[in-house]
């Protein structure tokens, strides 16, 4: 582990600390990961003086990695029950939206001496929003992984083949350029299956006419970045399809522009919904439930992470906040368009919103 | 959902008035599936006398499936939240295995007139450990798909490329032999990356003379597979290698001999120790954590469900009931042998276990 690990595990017990814990148990596997570079560590307990993380893998004697003592966990048994047993606190910090009725009873039934059990809430995934140069670093990779396979694909036919395929194919491109895996399942929709933002690629052919909608990111060091883009498959759209492809587009630029440090975790989706709503697309009550979902959320080690943006959210956005920004419509029975980017929250002196995910917006035709 | 859903319903609604319990919340996307035999259902609750079911997708009035009402989720909603709303039971079962702390203290605020949420436990994993003749059918399929794929891949060459691109090309196939996806992430482990049960393909390519263990499986309408096989790569394998293999082999050849209708759910696991044991493997404490996990586990809509195949496990195997038999020994450093198939237990007059995992255990050269 790291020295950015320690620093960030010493911001946890602050955190932890001035709520008045004793101890913290983090069990969220992102939230784990951040706190200690490690993807084999299951759950990490933090002290006021000290850290012990335990870790899935060979057994061996207890050892010792920047500051946090590592404990091999025996098969069956559950890590942060394991961990719980050796903690002298009183009052532990668990993650309530993560650790199940089962798994907390079993935690507060091993920890000697135990007094209460209390909630982190998102403390950890709070602490996350804001990322470092690093993280940005990978973010940028992950986008670029994804760029290039999208782009080759872009080259190849696409006609005749199924969502599934095209999938895969991006998948194992992403792959080949250095991603870990898929920052998560890639949806290709085509025809009546595009502009959507929870369509499952499916065993359905592209054919000529057809919206082609693609939702990919890689996940490379474990940051995720996620694009989506709409295409038209043939010699040229329809005026239908230029038109639909205008007013998205317009309304995700508006809500990409209105990324601000500062600004609020509502402003981006307000942005998108009046130049929707001035487009005469439906008010967000009559929209289908995926058009009242916010515009977007945070990535980092996962996507849609904490902040959510979206009209109900308070909230400020800070320099460094990666997010997604996304706007889809569509009109049933045909599809539709969407279109997703990944941006980094800069300051307007610094040129705006850092865009990581780069391949065109245009409405092309293939 | 069709009739079996609604009889599988009513088994379950006996089961919690059996145990006191007014209504049962069911939340675990496997139990959920099995209820309804639909994998849109996010949440089910069983009354007296109904069954109400919350399901994602395109907003619309209630509408009535095969006796259970089906409820849309509005985007942000916990759909188990949502029907408790609707709950007008005192005593209320949910899956404590599932439901975390936070969701349970949202389902026990939004039921009103609620006296007491009382644990599930896994009622339901149980009710599925006996699968019928059509949910064998799909195993079936989904063990011969595997095959498929597998017996494809080692015709092709394999000196020379990743673990990670020989993981996604087995998938691949198998989604072309009609898998709806692999059962869980293919596991090609060359070199000393053989013969263990936790794996994750990685970036080793195979080198002529490498252990070579694939772990695949396929998903075929929800139903799932695992099959484990260890080859050689090159001509002919070392007598080391050749020897380790006949050990492994033996041992989980009287792990699978030892399935009967009526045998103890630690029989398998007992016989293959004692098969080990006799050819000088270390006894399970001072062997690897792998080692001293059980020999397997259930299969069905899910890997690794009940029943456990251990040492330490109490219950008896019924007719009808698939479990995956593995067996694998490492020799740190040098990489190893693991062996695991896919079998249903059957009654001895029947021809003893079911075999669904049906590709070569020998140690092909390849």
């Amino acid at each position: 582990m790291a020295e950015v690990h320690a620093e960030r595990r010493d911001r946890m017990r602050e955190r932890s600390s001035a709520a008045g814990l004793d101890a913290a148990l983090v069990t969220r596997p992102a939230n784990v990961r951040w706190l200690t570079g490690s993807d084999s560590v299951a759950a990490l307990l933090l002290t006021r003086d000290g850290a012990e993380a335990a870790a899935a893998g060979p057994t061996g004697p207890p050892e010792s990695d920047g500051g946090c003592t590592v404990l091999p966990v025996p098969a069956g048994t559950d890590p942060a029950v394991l961990l719980a047993a050796r903690c002298r606190a009183r009052t532990l910090g668990v993650e309530e939206h993560d650790l199940t009725v089962a798994r907390h009873r079993a935690v507060a039934a091993a920890a000697p001496g135990m007094e209460q059990l209390r909630d982190l809430g998102r403390a950890v995934e709070q602490l996350r929003t804001v990322k470092d140069e690093e993280e940005i670093s990978c973010l940028r990779i992950a986008g670029e992984i994804a760029d290039q396979a999208l782009g080759e694909l872009l080259e190849s036919i696409l006609v005749g083949r199924t969502e599934r395929h095209l999938a895969m194919e991006l998948e194992r491109r992403m792959i080949d350029h250095g991603a870990d895996s898929a920052a998560f399942p890639t949806r290709v929709g085509s025809g009546d299956h595009s502009g959507r933002a929870d369509h499952s690629s499916g065993d359905r052919r592209v054919e000529d006419g057809d919206f082609l909608t693609v939702a990919l990111g890689a996940c490379y060091r474990g940051y995720r970045t996620a694009a989506t883009r709409t295409f038209v498959v043939g010699l040229s759209p329809a005026d239908w399809q230029s038109d639909l492809h205008r007013q998205v587009f317009a309304a995700q630029r508006a809500a990409r522009e209105a990324l601000t440090v500062g600004g609020g975790y509502d402003e981006a989706d307000r942005a998108a919904r009046r130049v929707l709503g001035a487009a005469g697309q439906p008010a967000p009550d009559e929209a289908e439930p995926a058009a009242r979902e916010g515009v977007g959320a945070g990535v980092g080690l996962e996507i849609g992470e904490e902040p959510r943006l979206g009209p109900l959210e308070l909230g400020k956005l800070d320099n460094r906040v990666p997010v997604t920004v996304g706007v889809g419509v569509c009109i049933p029975g045909r599809g539709g368009v969407r279109i997703e980017d990944t941006l980094v929250v800069r300051p307007s002196e610094d040129g705006g919103p850092e865009l990581l995910t780069i391949t065109t917006k245009e409405l092309l035709a293939l």
